[in-house]
């Protein structure tokens, strides 16, 4: 394979893990009742990757790649992240809040090696498009992880307290 | 459930986790053949998780925690490592790299949410061993991530280039 098929390869399957993100992020923003700053954190991220989503779209026809294939690339990668991303509206806070952090890393791990791709196949448009996709699930990644432990301590006692719903 | 009831859950989860970490690793090491660099950290990382393992055992017992109901403990976090676990030994170097990534962001999320339950649950004693291991964890992740770009270029060099095998 050419490095232009691989970087084309790679930009199918973050387009298809946007549109994951977006299906996940949607269904844990209905579902969250009790803890409303990672509900408005999640909603904040939902636009966010609403964009990306969009913007992928123009990196991906400015390389000529057709969008009416992109439905049935379904990837080994793509589907990892549909084994991550069904967690993700988990019956549990914890394991929902675990499973977003995951999700966003994945999508870091992905762009990180796209951005090499880009690079090499001298698509200079996309490299700052992907870049500021990447600081973007970063910042959402660092959120998620320095607000567990509150998230894990208000679960607990929410648990604990007869009359408390923990969960969502 | 009270606060300790979620904390043995989370120990059993963590152990369950790193048994997985360590067939994971001990997998892709044996498969690496042109990637000498991640080989021999995947290496390292293999013994920090034989250690991590034998830690968590020696917390459980603390806790009058039986190791036969280890085993059938599978709960749905643990399902998620599988799923992500499932596709480190891939046929291709750059998700295998990814998904190893994804994993141990995977164990920091866990051990994030654990700490804090070990708090909570007054074990003193294994609250610095639960942040010795985050600090493994962390380094392999970050070791992973600053890695990846240079794996990925030579890859994409290696699938280019007659006679050379990239994949592995």
């Amino acid at each position: 394979m050419t490095h232009i098929e691989h970087y084309h390869d790679w930009l199918r399957d973050a387009h298809a893990m946007e549109k994951q993100a977006e299906t996940m992020l949607q269904s844990m923003a209905k579902r969250i009742e009790h803890y409303p700053d990672l509900k408005s954190r999640i909603e904040q991220h939902l636009t966010e990757t609403q964009r990306q989503k969009a913007v992928l779209e123009n990196i991906l026809e400015q390389n000529g790649i057709n969008r009416s294939v992109l439905k049935d690339s379904m990837s080994k990668i793509a589907a990892m992240g549909q084994a991550i991303g069904g967690m993700f509206p988990s019956d549990e806070i914890i394991k929902g809040a675990i499973s977003g952090y995951v999700f966003e890393q994945f999508e870091i791990a992905c762009y990180t090696a796209l951005l090499t791709a880009a690079k090499k196949a001298g698509d200079v448009a996309a490299v700052p498009e992907i870049q500021s996709i990447l600081a973007e699930e970063r910042d959402m990644a660092e959120w998620l992880l320095h607000h567990l432990p509150d998230v894990t301590e208000q679960f607990i006692m929410r648990a604990e307290t007869d009359g408390l719903e923990a969960k969502k």
